[in-house]
């Protein structure tokens, strides 16, 4: 191939003497590569490793830099800078056969900025540089397009004067604004050719003005002036104090690439487009893309003009097609990965603006990888690292088929669990319950300003789950991810009336029975009803990676499940394991709630105990379940956790029940008495009595920040009862369950200790029930007592407690809350703006914090491990699912992570990536 | 003196062989000394000091620990140990001149465990050992009181069954309790001497139906088996879990105690009694005690008896109170501090039971102190430790003249803020402030269920503060402590009813305006009207004593204080400068709250700032005020911290008052309107859109958990304008009394950071606008910013914040929250349990928890200090009032404590004595 590519013998090399500032890049070869970050920037190196790579780039010259560090110790630099500038200037000429922005043809130039680190707050981009008042009228003969020319030297001229002669932007912006205003222009593109000359000349005085000088005529003195604005920039307030915060070394200085500028709109023989060198989606081996002739890239995305599919080139410009095809073909070899790449044919020369690894669905992901190790381009090894773990997820739950039908989006939210979901509108758990029917038949969507642990029922029955407040960790997020539901959480342009019973969004009101289509991979909530395509969990590609990945993890994965059917669904999905079974969920079960509420209410031990006596049975049937479920595995069994108001009725529902109920007439009444029959109002005389009564109790165990309140080990210690019971619980299945030849491993977790006293409180009180259930059933089961580490204290004395703790479990969302002092469910109202002002790089709800939290569970496995060498240490918060935490994970130890069902595939993967990646390190210098 | 000691000669060494097994004492000689913990446990040891002082104790004997590992390694002692036991029981014997368990006056012991620590879990107590069938009868005979014999016998085999022989105690109290019903007694005391043989007839029958032989009857039989038992416990298990969780060594064993019973009750003769060497409430030099004679220790503490002054016993047995003062005067001298002594006189003969240094208040510790200066007791680098730091407060607060009326304790709350207040009940703070009138003429107390920061103008006119609810953390407490004036919070067994205004309380009803008298330094809730007493701050003792400490210390002491008078107070009490300016506390103010509230409702960022603007010349005038008083000394200001919801009104309020709207009446809705006017009701018509508009601001800023929420600098970040504010009032202010001479040096906080992003982006803005400021004015001021450490990771990343951060102020409030996960409005529904269980020792909130927090204070610290060795660093939490936390900090090496101006004394002390241990340790052995 190579009809792009310059023979060999015209690269010369630019200078001989002894520091090499400027590298060269065109003609099918660099001088750099693109390992030489540390001179030639991120920016420039890649450039010239595609050069490299026998792409058609636009040519140029990168300047590297020392050159920088010179211009930072003397003010300036060498006159050798400027010599081998010329140099490697007069070299690109010649191979455009191009002036610098002189003749015909002049020759234009991007100046970019490009440091070893990414780094925002320096100088961006100069574009068109070379354009003056004689080469702008060249450029309009040439195109053609005398609108197109003038907007460009405008832009120059703006750009120019802002970031190299630091006039303030307001000072352009006055002027083109009253040039729209005067012309009655609505979009800077029904501005003409004439008016943006006037704005030129315009533009023009305003340099002047502020600089005392005309705006330089000399392409050479805009291409110095640039340069050194470059250098300059490194050391502006910002960029520096962006270094000082990462940690970057302000003696680094930063490269200059400047870069021939290349147009697609030049004519009939231009034209520009982009490409995959394989279907995105389905993986499937074809080219893939779309074009426009005679346009620029924005044109492309805009949708003004509707691209057209890249076959057809073939029809228009077959050897430029041909070329294409050759050259991504051969890009897809060098990058050994499927490639996204951006071209752009110039009067028929074809130019490669860009290419990198292409973006593509968990099924295309598994597919291409599959493919390309059959191919032998790359090895099973390699192919580990093709597809992002989080990926998987895609093979788990069901899409939206948007060709089914219109797709009028009514609101994003936040993607709070991935899936699709098509039902009707309910607004309450109860009639998600009545109008989803037995078996579930009729789908429903739940929605709700936000969701509680009261709402459990209905939400186990809906499709789908949308909420308008909450963030990515609240409770509809993190239940409804526990479910494998689809959810959207925290939409907030949608005003949910729970009274009313309405959903107000975009001017239209929604009802119940209203249909709806949730987009939980997006966070789209769509109007009306779509199409879903189904989960291919059992998909024989996923299969046969997953078997290749497999064999390198060492970490342990288990689930987070609470019930029997979870548990056999995280059994399917690989889990060696339950490392959390959160005891409360099965509280919050219609049947059991009223004995729960008659424990808290009881005023004594024994009517407490009474209470305990009947959730006892209930306890046990479900452990049996969720044991005979796990045979042979271990089952971690957290003991009640959440603060017990959590039970209750709202403190302000009653408040303002109290309120009203001197005014309330006979129906409503008959409604209340209805909804406190089970706190005992048995006519309307008993409101009176009972729901006051209710509320002091609910006062009573009013938390200002419940978070931090009476909850965790803090329950079982003021009411041992409640540990005994549900010890026995686990014990009496246990053994049961154990007589009949399950293998049962029951570990008993105590939540939120800070101490060891507390562990050895509560373990005390494990250890004797399991004592007289073994005498009593004369049969004992192997178990353990650990606890969950979930505050910094624990962390920070875990050598202690490791000595009544037989096993650690991170809980690192509250680990997370108290480290950070950030409140899960309130978190919604700060995020947003830590992440747009770049406080936070990511939610720390979603990906641990190792900084911060991570110390914490570093610091706390190796002070337990000193205690008990053998200790065994999992983590079982939401990041137990996330693949940067899990390679945390296994990075500092851990024997295994514990994830809700569904995430369970993605940490197996993420788990063998971590183990991978040590393997592939030790063997030396492979690159994944 | 001496007349209860014995010619030296007689004391004999007990044994010559290799192991000395037992130690004796008695006879005014001990083998042992008070440094032998190792050998003879602590109590042992304590027994010979005293013996060894001339102390007239009943003598015994110690059976080392050695004895105990052998028991442990042999399970049982060997033959030599059995050898020196009867030895020292003979030397026993012969110097009582009696016999054990044998004769007409037989020699009866108590055996006691006795470890190297104080254990709790192990055998604690056989008195009256050496009774048997035989020796009751003689005992009976002997003190003319056959009830008491039969009675000392009763309880020895019950105590020996149950200890040594391990039958059950409910066993013997099976027996009792049946013989209490049949013959009809109440008490225990009601059943007569005869009942009781018949108990100990039904005893012996007990023990012989568990062991399957007799209550043994040889003394000497019982005295092994007791001391075996001894042994043993140390093995049981709740001893070793209690080891395990102390980290105390399984191997040191404990000592066993053997001491001569005797008693004050064998007739006229015999008495007992206490006493101090000075006196304890007012430090004057007398002799200060009472006794009875015929009684025992419980007669004269359990108020059935009323004691006598310690003068009439001259009268009665002139040499035993001569003797008793010549030995209480040369204990004082020996242990070099006033004695709080018990004493038993049995037939003429006085035995000091106890002594130890005796408890006084703060008064009498000053003056002590100083007289045993001058006597040449004790030097005056010793005296500043004879007083607590705590105890200072004495000197700062009234307190109740309790002879001045009735005292009828209506209940007990917690002893939030010391001091003492007299006043008329008022419920609300409006009333607060209508009834104690102009000047605070009149004297009120302020009760409510809790109060919160829209009460403080009732607070501040207030005598004393009583709330039902809430900690010594509580809003009331820390608030009121503040002040320096008198809380007690939570009386849990008041309940107050603020919708009626009425307190309900032991069955009475209090209204507004009936009197009560607080004692914030018990916490008791007095009926009526007693009178105060005044403090004394300015006692000339005081201020010797102070100068003694003062050059010692080398930490510097700040105050908490947020408005100019506090300020004042504070420098007058020694602070040296301000560590804590809240600078919400001035937005509560009434005059205030309204821009403030303006300010949160508004719903673009130019009507904020309006609000803002109003605030900026209030502010400024406070930090003037703040500045000049503390002229010469720098002034820490944390920015907005609290979450915005606190300045509005109550949620579930608002939706109360909604609920009832349509049913209000117009009486009903005027007062609405009147409520709700500053929120722009005009007319009942306005209520039903304004209230509803307020509640959904109020529902938006809502939080579950506030302490972990939008607050601190996440409000600064969110609403950048408020520090802009803020930081302008603080240099205008600054700048200004520093143009009049005023030596400002301003020191702006950011508060809960947890990333160094966060501090740069707070920080930027403040240099920003001081330099605006600068320039404006054309003055500069030095000043430093700085944020404070109160969440666990901003001490995990103190390296990364101390490069923004000019300095560190712990907020060990919120760091203790965080790192124990314990709300501190909360906590109260578990500390009680938590310290009755052991789990935790004091409050952590108080006595700042080394362990845990304190690591964090430690390593942010030192972290901070790698990146910045000149950091400054301090404590701004309630704990730099704490004397435990001041010595910590101290230690650990900070610059500064801050504290309420109240607690200042208390610090300048605690850290004197903390500087001052560290001068007696490298001065070598001096102990205090």
């Amino acid at each position: 191939m190579a009809t792009t590519t310059l023979p060999e013998a015209e690269v010369q090399p630019i200078s001989k003497s002894a520091t090499k500032y400027v590298y060269f890049f065109g003609g099918g070869k660099a001088d750099g590569n693109g390992k030489m970050k540390d001179e030639l920037g991120g920016k420039g190196a890649g450039l010239a490793e595609m050069t490299n790579a026998g792409l058609p780039v636009p040519p140029g010259f990168t300047i590297q830099t020392e050159a920088c560090r010179e211009y930072m110790r003397h003010n300036g630099v060498s006159p050798e800078v400027d010599r081998q500038m010329e140099e490697a200037l007069a070299h690109l000429e010649q191979l455009q056969g191009q002036k610098l922005g002189k003749g015909e043809n002049p020759l234009l130039v991007s100046v970019r900025s490009g440091a070893k680190f990414s780094m925002p707050g320096m100088m961006d981009t100069i574009l068109n540089l070379g354009l003056n008042d004689q080469s702008v009228e060249a450029l309009a003969k040439r195109s053609n397009k005398p609108r197109f020319a003038a907007d460009s030297y405008r832009r120059l001229i703006q750009m120019f004067g802002n970031v190299v002669l630091e006039i303030p932007k307001s000072a352009f912006d006055e002027v083109f604004d009253a040039k729209k205003k005067h012309k009655k222009a609505k979009l800077d593109t029904d501005l003409d050719a004439k008016a943006l000359k006037e704005v030129i000349e315009e533009y023009k005085k305003v340099v002047k003005k502020h600089t005392k000088r005309d705006f330089p005529q000399d392409p050479h003195e805009q291409l110095v002036m640039a340069r050194d604005a470059v250098f300059r920039s490194w050391q502006n307030e910002r960029a520096k104090h962006y270094r000082r915060i990462n940690n970057i070394s302000d003696d680094l200085g930063t490269a200059v690439n400047v870069q021939a500028m290349v147009y697609g709109n030049l004519g009939d023989t231009s034209g520009t487009g982009v490409g995959f060198t394989r279907n995105p989606a389905t993986g499937a081996k074809e080219f893939y893309g779309e074009f426009l002739m005679n346009a620029q890239g924005e044109d492309v995305v805009s949708g003004v003009r509707t691209p057209v599919h890249i076959s057809e080139l073939h029809k228009i410009m077959p050897e430029v097609y041909d070329q294409l095809r050759d050259i991504t073909t051969r890009l897809e070899k060098h990058y050994k990965d499927m490639q996204d790449f951006e071209f752009t044919i110039q009067e028929g020369k074809l130019y490669m603006l860009q290419t990198r690894n292409g973006k593509r669905t968990g099924l295309a992901a598994v597919k291409v990888a599959l493919q390309m190790v059959e191919e032998g381009l790359i090895t099973q090894e390699e192919a580990i690292f093709r597809v992002e773990p989080n990926q998987l997820y895609d093979f788990l739950v069901p899409r939206l088929n948007e060709k089914s039908g219109k797709v009028e989006v009514l609101a994003t939210g936040l993607p709070a669990s991935p899936g699709a979901a098509v039902g009707q509108i309910v607004f309450t758990a109860d009639d998600a319950v009545k109008r989803a029917g037995h078996d579930r038949r009729n789908s429903v969507i739940l929605v709700r300003a936000e969701t509680t642990p009261e709402d459990i029922h209905g939400m186990e029955v809906a499709a789908g789950i949308l909420t308008s407040r909450g963030g990515m960790t609240s409770h509809a997020a993190v239940v409804t991810r526990g479910m494998g539901k689809c959810c959207v959480a925290g939409a907030g342009d949608i005003q949910v009336d729970e009274k009313k019973q309405e959903m107000h969004v975009k001017g239209q009101v929604f009802k119940e029975g209203d249909w709806i289509s949730l987009d939980g991979t997006t966070g789209r909530v769509i109007k009306g009803k779509l199409d879903t395509m189904s989960p291919k969990a059992d998909d024989p590609e996923l299969l046969q990676f997953m078997n290749w990945a497999e064999p390198f993890r060492k970490i342990g994965v288990r689930a987070n499940a609470d019930i029997p059917r979870d548990a056999i669904q995280a059994r399917a999905f690989g889990a060696e394991g339950i490392g959390l079974c959160r005891t409360e969920h099965m509280f919050f079960e219609k049947d059991r709630i009223p004995h729960m509420q008659a424990m808290i209410l009881a005023d004594n031990e024994k009517n407490r105990r009474a209470a305990l006596k009947k959730l006892l049975p209930m306890q046990r049937a479900d452990f049996i379940g969720v044991f005979k479920a796990m045979d042979g595995f271990p089952v971690t069994i957290r003991t009640l956790d959440p603060p017990l108001h959590e039970f209750l009725p709202r403190r302000e529902e009653l408040m303002v029940d109290i309120a009203v109920l001197p005014y309330a007439n006979a129906k409503e009444k008959k409604s209340l008495v209805e909804k406190y029959r089970r706190f005992g109002t048995k006519s309307a005389g008993d409101l009176k009595k009972v729901v006051p009564a209710l509320l002091r109790r609910v006062e009573e165990l009013h938390e200002f920040n419940p978070m931090l309140g009476h909850r965790g080990c803090r329950l079982g210690i003021t009411y041992p009862e409640i540990t005994e019971m549900q010890a026995r619980a686990i014990f009496e299945a246990a053994v049961a369950v154990a007589k009949e030849g399950v293998k049962v491993f029951p570990e008993v977790m105590i939540p939120l200790t800070a101490t060891l006293k507390e562990t050895a409180n509560q373990a005390a009180i494990v250890h004797r029930v399991a004592q007289e259930v073994f005498k009593e059933k004369e049969k004992k089961v192997d178990y353990l007592v650990g606890t969950m580490i979930e505050l910094p204290r624990a962390s920070l004395v875990a050598d202690e407690i490791a000595k009544e703790a037989q096993f650690f479990s991170f809980g690192t969302n509250d680990l997370t809350q108290t480290t950070f002092g950030f409140s899960r469910d309130d978190v919604n109202k700060i995020l947003p703006t830590y992440l747009a002002e770049g406080i936070l790089k990511q939610d720390p709800f979603a990906v641990l914090d190792r900084e911060g939290v991570g110390q914490l569970v570093k610091m706390g496995t190796e002070r337990g491990r000193k205690t008990r060498p053998d200790l065994k240490v999992g983590i079982c918060g939401e990041h137990g699912g996330d693949p940067s935490s899990v390679e945390f994970c296994h990075q500092i130890g851990l024997n295994y992570v514990s994830c809700s069902p569904f995430r369970v595939l993605t940490a197996r993967l993420a788990a063998a990536q971590a183990a991978a990646t040590d393997k592939l390190k030790v063997e030396g210098g492979r690159t994944k």
